[in-house]
């Protein structure tokens, strides 16, 4: 059947379904959404659940968009608004889009904007036609935010046309008779890093994240030049399942050569994406080595998003659906499912994930609707690769920063900018607002402020009790005027000569570059501070030097090699990772409903991949298997 | 490095090799082989070492051919070669081939042409110029073997143009670094039928079978759509183990879907391939089906076959070296062994085997110089699947016939043409030859006579005792005056309507079409005659319900379908299969040197692939796997 005979299908279908007299002026596929364009935005607004109901029955995400004829005038539009909408929603802003009828209202609190069930949104439509779309105005601004969302709305036309052929493939007919499932593993298996992987079936491919091992000499790459991903213009979609560049950093890459097809993810994974991807080029470039693509094939990339909240239900490809679930690792990660044919075959791949209740993060989902296949991450997959419990590191973080500041020093925290800072940051601003330690300053320093700012736009990401603080008891952590930041070299060198004491989080985490760097510097010789290590640091790193006892450091400042005496103490707090310790994995294993029947252990060195899924098998009496990077297995 | 740059490296390499004055026209890549063009055969003839010599020095297959200036007039050729040959050679035909300098001499005793480490072949030379090829006269004359060797004579040309441009794709520069090998399965695995494997690096790509599951209604033929093997014409080679059509009967597909490459295997299997497949498209055109592809790709396959000898090391890839051994399943049969990278591993595959001594053929070879992984068939691999020994078998089967004969009853054996019925053919000239057995005729019809004809043209494939027996003894137990050819439906019908008792072998082997039912419709009613199977019944089959106990047949003669009475006895004589039972599947692996790290069942039902792994697994303690089709495995 061609694409034009099913949406006149799809389209009698749905007027059969409307109460006579509503009218539908024409159907489209935009992307995964089926679009109803109508003369009367008002009769559908004013039933709310025609559309939910007919998107029950087509099985098909649907949204209603008004004729273009059915426009107010923006000026009259936002008159309107104003009037509907409650004042405390703190609107900012309205974006006008006449080809989609859409616009985008930024406001402080969406909620209230969208009404209960989407019925101010409702009221909206019904008053000015424009279907209104809401954004979160972000709390503390982010000019990654605000560039990606002036460069969409810069490429709107072009994106429209985009999304009009990602509809017509997705809704392609079905050709192929045979029924297999296919993985091929491209990256990321016994090893960390360029992760990468593709589902394949008689009719559909798709490439679950594109990865990069930044700190490879070779192998640093996914094999993205084997025949079963060529050519990359073949591949119906590729889903990323969290920020981080040893999962996104080469999607880029895949524009680059010859893809041309959607990137499925969250919200903040494209923000937070495109912050790292940015970093990477640059830092590449600091350092003197060709980066492998330049800043424009990061927005094609962004051109060619689409994303998903958790939970959307979405055809990506003829026969494929999938479905983000919260992974609990960053803000934003998805564990991705995918549900193939109609009811045959159910596989996901949880990305990184963390099965515990973090300070920002809800436990990792393991509830899905059905699971026969699923490939987890083994980064802590070690028979002994224990962490101690949240609460543990917290208290112990605690204590170190208030006997050090105690005793007049300072704090140096080397940390990665998109995760673990954010976790730190909450704690220390609880522990400042109890007092259980000193009300110094916290600055930020490196990306750090950023990524938190991106944090900010997204609060609907964060765990229950976050989203509790933040919406009911205005109560923002990330806001509190403890967390200062640096922006500029003079605010720093200002910093590093004050001596009054203070808490310093700075990037890079590893002390491999980065304005870190410069406070270790300062911060070294006196011993009364305190140097705190939170996350993992990599063999060959300056990080784990000092860990491992080096008090000599070769420092090269203005192109001279000095040795540093570091005289300050040196701690290391376990237990604030993102990633699942062995017991929380062989938890999420034991917890899994429904039990899935296969269980595929990748994302960690060879020996813990083994061991987890040894002991998974041992354990559960289910299947596993520890595939090497280039193997393909067949799951029906 | 340029391909023309290999070549003149090679040529001075050669230079410095020769004795002064011995002179080098040009080198050339032909298929597999380094071809020296030389103004001085005589010298290379005098020097029989320095080919072997320069042979080992570069890895390569060489061969000298004269310069066309050299050549003598083939008169006076003939007249010189008939001077050089002992008359007992029996030399029958000469064929000059004046673009390669060759002349091809069938002679009845080829060994006679050839001499003690080919002296005679290079006497020939020096007198003549040309090269001397040595192909048999068969002893019983295949319209077979006639036409094919005529066939590539009228093509000889085109056919080294061929060669030509495959020579020197072997040849290319290796431009890959990455180092990695794969298996991808693609047909034959946890079933039979339908074999084929995609062996592949990252400079080279292999097939290795290609076969078709003709009892299948769908399913029947390998996953060749999916992008392992795409485009086709980019593999670098294909390789057939044996000519059963369940390995090879897809090849001709491969050259309609844009494979231009060159398919090895030895010279007897190029023969009785080319037969199964004739049979092949003539059965489904017979029964009313479409055949996958006409004749006309038959030829296109015999055109671009490179035969190869057991024990030949050729380099088929610029990083793979492909050699045959013996498997003892058929004439000709192959085990597959694969050199890759210059010492980096070694794969075998083994087709199809037997792992005992027959009337045919030598026990399947398990001693190889490297092996590292070994992809097995598991036809016999569960745990119960037990033959007779051959011994018990050939006894009983002479019981039955001795028996038979002495009631005044006739014989019916149904067999496959290649392989069961020769074996047959041995035990019982054997028992005639030593009065065991009366000396009744034995009639062969269908395509077993044609079939023995290819076996006779090759003795130097059969067991060694067999050798001896043809070559020293002069006694070819083909050639008894016993086997009688039935090739007309008149002396059928005169040998249907002679009441005296005779044996009959006719195909096909499972009674489902053939001359073997016309035998069945006059035997069947009288209970002197014998039903005798000594091959696998398969479900469904005719042969199978007669086998359970039928004893009404509903049978259709000229349009009318009547219910025949089978009265005569039907017995089974296990024991006779060209494949492995159980027993000696794992004997194979136990006494194979050296120990291999892997090994990889197929070409069985699930259950046997399975318990085969895990018996060898338990028993050798050696990695197995089974995998399914559509997957890849990944060996380094």
């Amino acid at each position: 059947m061609a694409i034009e005979d099913v949406l006149n299908e799809l389209k009698s279908k749905i007027v059969d379904k409307l109460p006579k007299g509503i009218n539908v002026s024409s159907l489209e596929f935009e992307g995964p959404e089926l679009v109803i364009y109508t003369t009367d935005p008002k009769a559908f607004a004013d039933n709310g659940d025609i559309i939910r109901s007919i998107a029950k029955d087509l099985r098909k995400r649907v949204v209603v968009r008004p004729d273009p004829r059915m426009l107010a005038e923006p000026e009259e539009a936002i008159k309107r608004i104003k009037e509907i909408v409650p004042a405390e929603s703190g609107v900012s802003n309205h974006y006008f889009d006449t080809d989609t009828g859409e616009v985008i209202i930024e406001a402080e609190k969406p909620g209230l904007v969208i009404g209960r069930h989407g019925s101010t949104l409702r009221e909206i439509t019904k008053h000015i036609g424009w279907t209104p779309k809401v954004v979160r105005t972000p709390p503390i601004e982010s000019s990654t935010v605000k560039d990606i969302r002036q460069y969409l709305r810069s490429v709107k036309e072009e994106r429209k046309t985009i999304l009009k052929g990602i509809g017509r493939k997705i809704h392609r007919p079905i050709s192929n008779k045979d029924q297999w499932i296919r993985i091929t593993t491209l990256g990321g298996c016994k090893e960390v890093g360029r992760s990468s992987f593709l589902l394949s079936t008689p009719e559909s491919k798709v490439l679950i994240d594109c990865g990069v091992n930044t700190g490879a000499e070779s192998n640093g790459t996914p094999y993205l030049y084997v025949p079963e991903v060529s050519p990359l213009s073949q591949l119906d979609a590729v889903v990323l399942t969290h920020a981080h560049l040893d999962h996104s950093g080469l999607i880029p890459l895949l524009y680059m050569y010859g893809y041309e097809g959607p990137v499925y993810m969250t919200p903040p994974t494209r923000d937070l994406m495109a912050l790292l991807q940015l970093d990477y080029i640059e830092v590449a470039n600091r350092e003197g080595k060709r980066p492998p693509y330049e800043s424009a094939l990061i927005r094609e990339t962004l051109k060619h998003t689409i994303t998903l909240n958790y939970g959307d239900v979405t055809d990506i490809a003829p026969d494929i659906r999938l479905t983000f679930y919260n992974s609990g690792h960053i803000l934003g990660s998805g564990i991705a499912h995918f549900h193939i044919g109609e009811g045959l075959y159910n596989v996901a791949f949880t990305g990184d994930f963390k099965y515990e209740k973090t300070r920002l993060f809800d436990p990792a989902v393991n509830q899905f609707p059905r699971i026969e296949t699923i490939i987890m991450e083994s980064t802590y997959g070690g028979m002994h690769d224990m962490q101690p419990a949240r609460r543990d590191a917290e208290t112990e973080l605690q204590h170190i920063v208030k006997t050090t500041l105690s005793r007049g020093g300072k704090v140096l925290i080397p940390t990665f900018a998109v995760g673990r800072s954010q976790e730190v940051m909450i704690v220390l601003e609880e522990a400042i607002r109890k007092g259980i330690i000193d009300n110094v300053p916290v600055y930020l320093d490196g990306m750090i402020w950023e990524a938190t700012a991106i944090h900010t736009t997204y609060p609907e990401y964060l765990n229950v009790e976050l989203q509790d603080m933040i919406f009911h008891k205005g109560q923002n952590p990330f806001l509190s005027p403890a967390f200062v930041r640096v922006d500029s070299s003079q605010k720093r060198e200002k910093i590093l000569q004050d001596p009054s004491p203070c808490i310093v989080l700075a990037t890079s985490g590893m002390m491999n570059g980065g304005p870190v760097m410069e406070y270790l510097k300062m911060y070294g010789p006196d011993k009364r501070n305190t140097l705190v290590f939170v996350g993992y640091q990599a063999e060959g790193t300056l990080g784990r030097r000092i860990q491992k006892g080096w008090t000599e450091i070769p420092m090269s400042t203005n192109g001279k090699t000095e040795v540093m005496k570091i005289n300050m103490e040196v701690a290391t707090v376990d237990g604030f990772s993102g990633h699942s310790d062995r017991r929380q994995l062989m938890e999420y294993v034991k917890r899994m409903e429904p039990r899935p029947e296969r269980i595929i252990t990748n994302h960690g060195d060879e020996n813990k991949c083994l061991d987890l899924a040894s002991s998974i098998y041992k354990k559960h009496k289910l299947e596993t298997r520890s595939p090497m990077n280039l193997e393909t297995i067949r799951l029906i």
